[in-house]
């Protein structure tokens, strides 16, 4: 059955823009099931990059994250401006929080958080032959720490737990392959 | 800075268990910086499987998914009842959804949804040498077709946009990292 379902009625139950926006729907599956407390989750979209610098090297950085209440690994990344296209936004958040410009980018591909509730669209990228060309100025609420790490050492952060945000598992999956390493 | 922000308040300002409860906190950051609108959002914590078969296929389902709005590819993946073990859970789902059972299971670890908001934290499963021993039996909204494809089908899959949800995404790249393929 490829049949999206039918959306019978929408009503927004809780609005913090941009942060969180909560929607009930009443909806109508291709099966013809009516289910009237379908919840869709609006958060932020957002785009994250594995930058990889011309000899090889993973710019990676390391910060507290409130989410997971921990500090870890992850790979630039941030919410896109308003009308900002994901690519623009990639570059403006890689040379931000790093310091680093991408000679290339490359689209690993556009996904939801969540099968049921949605949550944010993420837009994923790799970025080759990367330079340091400025000082981070990420403008975040914590510290951030840039570190270049090997892929094999990111490997073992990401065996030891240190990679906590799902996001940030799936960059590190697709830019693997899409780079080759 | 590895410290973690403290919490110095905290209120619900939305409810829909299981499905989603919204509350926004009062942090102090560990730079000593005060936010008073750090918003949580609690999803439903779940399992995800990536099974493969004794002859090295994998069992991959395909549905609509009313989060990304479309059709695609998942693993088995599911919702943990209460006081149930991720283990536990997978091993039920995965029966459940496929009609197989795995002689193994591989913890590939537990990630979080949003380095902010939080969202579910998944449990992520690879299941070696897997078995038909029923019917599926999802209990789901939707049909679900159950279809064992290569690695190398499912990567094309990814490459073309099929498989909407990060989760899947991420237990995809964590399981050909496990499994060696």
């Amino acid at each position: 059955m490829r049949q999206a379902w039918t959306v019978l009625a929408s009503e927004v139950l809780f609005a913090a823009p941009p942060y969180v926006v909560v929607t009930r729907e009443c909806v109508r599956t291709s099966r013809g099931v009516e289910v009237d407390d379908f919840y869709r989750v609006d958060l932020p979209n957002f785009v994250v990059c594995v930058p990889q610098t011309s000899n090889g090297e993973i710019v990676t950085l390391w910060s507290y994250k409130h989410g997971p209440r921990r500090w870890g690994l992850s790979f630039p990344a941030g919410f896109l401006a308003q009308e900002e296209a994901p690519e623009a936004a990639c570059r403006r958040e890689l040379v931000e929080e790093t310091g680093y410009t991408a000679t290339e980018l490359l689209h690993l591909g556009a996904f939801v958080d969540n099968g049921n509730q949605r949550g944010s669209l993420g837009n994923y990228f790799a970025a080759r032959d990367c330079k340091l060309v400025a000082t981070p100025a990420s403008g975040d609420h914590e510290e951030i720490e840039v570190r270049l790490m090997s892929p094999h050492e990111i490997d073992c952060a990401l065996s030891a737990g240190d990679i906590p945000v799902v996001h940030h598992v799936a960059a590190w999956g697709l830019a693997r392959t899409r780079l080759g390493l």
